[in-house]
């Protein structure tokens, strides 16, 4: 019965990555908690990285802060 | 005040089915806790199939898999 | 496989009306969407009432406002 | 640490919107309760305003009833 | 920059359990994503089972119809 | 009609500080986008620090790595 939500950038992400994403998840709490993954639920949302903030910065804004640290 | 997050795959719901979500889900915390539809917030997420995951696979895998169970 | 997430502020909801609430929506998803009730997962947030804001106060402070305007 | 997330309806926020936003809900974290920014994630999620109830309506419809009221 | 939210039932999850989540969750972003884990969030909501309903009902009772079938 | 949702640390946050976050980031909303702040709906999640994780450790570990580095 869980239920877990990935927010991560919606940067190119492909579909063999998502299903390795959910594959993935699925397997960490089957084999931590013994849940049922025929019950497991994973939503992956891709955020915008406009509309991602970090920083008080807009992610591309933020990464250029990095490179010049 | 009650906030309602409904998520659901992204496999061609109609406007006039949103309104039928919405209005129904109100009524729902209206009769049940005499909630006031004025200040009732139900926010639709549709997610691409392929970004939701059950029993370990992406949705379109997954109802495969049923298939042929 | 709809997942619905209700917040609502805690103030004393019985586990009676829980049960209306999750076989309410559950229902309307169902009548609506032709959802499997069996894959549809309803949560229940209850939020402490100065934990959830309206009108940039908290509910108490808001509902005072409410009974002076 | 803090993870903000900020729906609201898709109605044309513009990308210096967006920054103000995500450098003025950090600058609160920051006044209030001393978090760091560079560790504080904001996330906007921009709603189609059919995908929005209020009152039991879609956005454009409540609104509707407002003008009328 | 990845955010993870997962919803459990409140079912006496372990913190060296929790701690085999953060860290399994994390690294399946690391290896599938080369997300990196400084930034990953984690958040662990668990949630009372007479909050979380399936079947259109509160999880002990769906439990009993599974029991039963 | 934003909803914005804030997720910290339960780490002894006080009422006053909770209305200043509900005061403020219902003022940058309204500042930025002109949302009323009547409207504007926030909510506050306090998760325990064993719940949440940060560089794959649950946050007191995660803090412990920071002291060392």
């Amino acid at each position: 019965m869980p239920y877990v939500n990935i927010k991560i950038t919606d940067e190119g992400v492909t579909r063999e990555q998502k299903k390795q994403l959910i594959a993935g998840v699925t397997e960490v709490l089957q084999k931590t908690l013994g849940k049922n993954p025929k019950t497991t639920t994973v939503v992956i949302d891709e955020i915008n990285v406009d509309n991602w903030g970090m920083g008080g910065l807009p992610v591309p804004e933020f990464r250029e802060t990095l490179k010049q640290s």
